[in-house]
């Protein structure tokens, strides 16, 4: 089993570049949301407490099975803890042994903004140029380098109601080729941009993004609101626009489509395959609800192992007994 | 996050022996099956394949977090592959975070031999000294070992259709100063015997448990029995029995008491707290009805962290982003 720790997946991304992850990320979703029906697919199985949420994503197709254990402690941010911390593992179908267990921080973070910028590609207008980043948390320059490699983003218009956060957002992403707009409100953002990113931390049901704000064409991406009561975009915005989704039973429970009347469009995948349409006219608002799902984290993780496919890191230790007799596990406390 | 291979359990189970782990499991077990209602429970999430199945298996209390990620192939020892392989992880509820990841593959079998000898305690006779032991496989000197130091058997009678399993059951338990009588069927084995345990790699339902090979007042730890359609009791005898189970709703689709009529006995947690009753009399014949759940392995990560707590084994890797500042993850891949 390969070990891919916080330090390893930092020196991998540091050796081939942000670029190249997200090019691969995506490849790798692209292919797997065209062949979505074949994977099992249920609801994330979650444990509440007083301070937060433990999560379990699981999935599988024929050859691997994925799942990522992942947390939500909003409150973590007190105590310098991220709020939302992930750990993965990638096992062979056939036999059920372990090939990979990695972290998935960073890892959720990249397919995050992956399938974020996949979602524009299928849906934001072609020749999109400017990007509205709303909210410059832990996952803003992420959604910024996705759209730059796959989508052609230059412009960035970008606020949030923290100034520090500004701040680290423009030298974090300094040396990407952007040009860079720091403005004071969603307004000034949103007013010009082809395509709106909000991923702010909303603790409830907001209305950051309104018909007033949101010019006909644009396409948004709908981060932030990701559980029960906790949504940025206004009812009446969602209700005009055509609101794509990840996985419906999850996504009506969770995302900006708990406030809807009426299903929405359709999930992502079955506008890659054709099954139902896409953005129809330049004037239309197209909404990405994305809330997360385990398909995605299957496709970053099955990204990674290739990655180590040949290199073998840190694969020397022993994760599952290795006997000569399958009956005789016992011997191996002896002696 | 402490990390725990196969050889560093191997080398602590070396160090403080086979003795000292089980009496340290057991007693976190018997704490933790005390405080049942609070646990949060759900039956195993699976995924099933045509070669096998790949199964979750979350709990939490306030304090804890446990999830066992667990395959069962029944074909891998033809691949010199074990059947059952386990992962572990164990989280702080309060912020979400990881604590240790370890093998479960020895220590699921710890756990369940574990579990079976806490139901002898709670269930068998009081001063039982032989045990039969149906099947030889990897799970069988646990089981002898676990109720050789908490119930005080002395006394084995074994039997397997593999002679070679046999062989390597005496082998591996010839230091423990039993005696150990070899026997060709099932019969021979349970004549005798204060405690039955099955524990056979039953592939659909058989019979090998009846009221014809069971005298009155044994207790019987049904192991082998663990998935729909796979049992290995005589329904008639189970009928009569007093049958206690680990948690109902997953023992009613996977184990012996799915061929039950009425509802069995009781969860075994409600006979340690005095909720239901438990042998009557002498000549009772009690049946633990065992499937692995969740609360167990949590238990037994529990005493695995207790083990690591001071000593900090393998945690100089980093497998959740240390930030000043939690909005700041990007800057991990930068420079």
């Amino acid at each position: 089993m390969q070990l891919v720790s916080v330090d390893d997946l930092c020196a991998l991304v540091k050796k081939i570049g942000i670029d190249t992850v997200f090019n691969g990320i995506v490849a790798q979703l692209r292919a797997d949301f065209m062949r979505w029906p074949v994977f099992d697919k249920s609801p994330r199985h979650a444990i509440r407490s007083n301070e937060g949420v433990l999560e379990l994503m699981p999935t599988a197709d024929e050859d691997y099975y994925a799942v990522k254990i992942v947390n939500g402690h909003p409150n973590n941010p007190k105590d310098k803890k991220l709020t939302v911390c992930g750990l993965g593992l990638l096992y062979d179908v056939r036999s059920g042994y372990p090939l990979l267990f990695s972290e998935m921080t960073l890892l959720t973070a990249f397919r995050t903004a992956a399938v974020s910028a996949l979602a524009s590609q299928v849906l934001a207008r072609p020749g999109s140029k400017s990007l509205a980043m709303i909210g410059c948390g832990a996952q803003s320059e992420f959604q910024v380098c996705a759209h730059q490699v796959l989508c052609g983003i230059d412009t960035v218009y970008y606020t949030d109601i923290d100034v520090a956060a500004m701040e680290k957002f423009a030298n974090n992403l300094a040396d990407r080729g952007l040009t860079l707009i720091p403005v004071s409100n969603i307004s000034s953002a949103t007013e010009s941009a082809d395509i709106i990113i909000s991923a702010t931390a909303c603790e409830h049901a907001q209305r950051l993004l309104t018909l007033d704000n949101c010019r006909p064409g644009v396409h948004i991406n709908a981060i932030g609101g990701d559980s029960p009561g906790k949504t940025e975009c206004d009812s009446a915005l969602l209700e005009k626009a055509m609101v794509v989704v990840e996985y419906l039973p999850q996504t009506k429970i969770e995302g900006e489509t708990q406030q809807l009347s009426a299903p929405p469009h359709a999930e992502l995948w079955q506008i890659m395959v054709g099954e139902r349409v896409g953005r129809r006219t330049d004037s239309d608002i197209t909404v990405f609800d994305s809330v997360g799902f385990a398909i995605e984290d299957y496709a970053t993780l099955r990204w990674l192992y290739d990655q180590y496919a040949d290199k073998k890191l840190n694969n020397k230790v022993t994760w599952v007994p290795e006997v000569t007799d399958p009956k005789n596990i016992f011997s191996l406390l002896q002696g």
